[in-house]
């Protein structure tokens, strides 16, 4: 019998559940109505349950290989537990590994949900052609995940890859994670508003039923809209965010060099609007994509419908692209986990 | 007999050869007065014969492993030629990897020479008991290298690592890059030069007569021992070196979660002006390093003689500390390349 193994999405609102195997094909998939707000003991009590639905689902099938979680936060590795996850405020410093690992009789892997997301685009989706790569997911804030040699690199602690972090503009607005104007602040859905609300402030009059809602992502969604429409306002956002994205790409060519960065999250959705600006400041600023990008005008800075092909990676080429599986990315990157697991264990008896 | 390594840093002004066995130990050094100035066919005449020299010299005490040459630019590993070099104007576009295997029929590996500095000081330097590393050398420029397991990690050009590069403040001075406001502005022997000018000109008269040298890191020296005695000018300047690498290490600790840091070069010399400052922009900036650091006040911010102890990596702590190996740890990296690769070779038919 064929292995499978599950992956589970912890972020956003809800809880999702998939089965996957080896190969990458969905056996199964799950969206609980589970309501992550409901509490730390609730939610693993009902994760609990439906992967164990699933796997007894899918018993004569297959083998379960493990059990990867995706989780908005930042994880100690060593200990299982969560340090700062300001969606999942009483997972703190709880042994959430090792109770999931208790109930389910399987071995967990939790992951960072930008990490497992970097991972599933790596394995199925934008990047599938390299071995190394970066996904930045613009949602809530912003997340990032880098993947060296086929793997997550997460660190001496597991805090590696904290991608929307880095500073743009030493002065610019203050963050939660203590910095000042780092990614965050201007290429987040929160950051579209905040940007919205600043240009309300001076006089945009559009944008002023659009920054007041209390769903920032849809917010943000419907500034892009007017953006589209061609209000100046909205698109002067949209090319903020793209200088903001330029800086941080320059800054990760400069690093890095590796052949493929890849954008995700619901913002990313918005790729027309921010794209353009992008691509110049990153072309302006760093002469290693400059030596290694694709000529000028062969960027791919159209349409949406146009970016669900993959580009295809030259020998030397740079490329800087949008993320294919959507809110999947990190379903599938989760289940990819127990799989890496076991693909290392493998290696390691071989020496 | 046991196998040795020559390792050249052509770097600077003067061309330095090293032979090396495989534990570190220095078998010879030479310093030739070959001026690097006095062009392309001269210096690989002069860099051959004295390699040749060394390697004839010690051929009753062991077998010659490799060649590994340290070079300021670009370099594009595939091609062994040189993509970018401002110090080595005529090598660019030149077969030189190549030139060199011709005339002393022995294997040649090219290396960036901050790649070949990190490697120096992950073998015998300050971040010998850690795999995973980056250096920032403060120099006429900035130079940058990481260390993944315990190898360069030079990415698909061969262009990875440009840290002295990455953006400190988008609306800062111009750099020859083509960015605005990176590490090199202000953390460059060139950069305190120029903003010694910049205060000069706005009345501070002590350092007048120091920036107007030719040797700019002979200036940044001269500005450094001026902050020494307490002129307040002087003083500034460091203090902004300590705010652009504060920044810097913020967005390497959160890319990277390394365990070490390495500032060399020149101007790291003048650590006890710079590093306060540095240490204060990290804590404030990165979440990750506020985390991981030492305790507040454990910090090595002293004076230079304190720092060359290497700080011993406790489990789980991010270390910022200084080079230990100056100048000759360009010239200790350049001779580890052969036995790396032998190591690679080894490994591989292990599989």
């Amino acid at each position: 019998m064929a292995p499978f193994a599950i992956g589970v999405d912890l972020g956003g609102t809800n809880l999702r559940i998939s089965a996957v195997d080896s190969s990458g094909n969905l056996l199964e998939k799950l969206t609980t109505g589970t309501q992550v707000t409901r509490g730390r003991d609730f939610v693993i009590q009902e994760m609990c349950d439906a992967i164990k639905s699933v796997s007894f689902h899918l018993q004569d099938k297959g083998i379960l290989c493990g059990v990867g979680i995706g989780v908005p936060g930042i994880i100690n590795k060593r200990t299982g537990m969560l340090r700062k996850s300001p969606n999942l405020p009483d997972w703190h410093d709880y042994p959430v590994k090792e109770e999931i690992e208790r109930r389910l009789q399987a071995p967990v892997i939790l992951e960072n949900d930008a990490n497992a997301a970097a991972l599933g685009e790596n394995w199925l989706g934008a990047a599938r052609d390299v071995d190394d790569m970066c996904i930045v997911t613009l949602g809530t804030g912003v997340g990032g995940g880098i993947v060296l040699r086929g793997d997550v690199w997460d660190g001496m602690t597991g805090m590696a890859g904290e991608l929307g972090h880095i500073t743009i503009d030493p002065n610019g607005p203050k963050c939660n994670c203590g910095n000042s104007g780092c990614v965050e602040q201007f290429a987040s859905a929160t950051g579209v508003v905040r940007m919205a609300k600043e240009a309300i402030a001076s006089g945009a009059e559009e944008l002023s039923k659009l920054a007041s809602g209390r769903d920032v992502e849809f917010s943000a969604k419907s500034i892009f809209n007017l953006a589209l429409q061609g209000d100046e306002p909205a698109k002067a956002i949209f090319r903020k965010v793209g200088w903001a994205l330029g800086i941080l790409m320059a800054d990760l060519v400069n690093t890095f060099n590796f052949q493929m960065y890849v954008v995700g999250g619901g913002v990313s959705n918005s790729w027309e609007a921010f794209a353009p600006m992008m691509f110049e400041e990153a072309r302006k600023r760093s002469m290693v994509y400059a030596a290694t990008a694709p000529e000028t005008g062969a960027e791919p800075v159209g349409a949406a419908e146009g970016m669900s092909q993959r580009p295809a990676p030259k020998s030397q080429q740079t490329i800087i692209t949008r993320a294919l599986l959507g809110s999947d990315a990190g379903l599938y990157g989760a289940a990819r986990l127990p799989f890496l697991r076991a693909e290392r264990a493998k290696n390691a008896s071989h020496l």
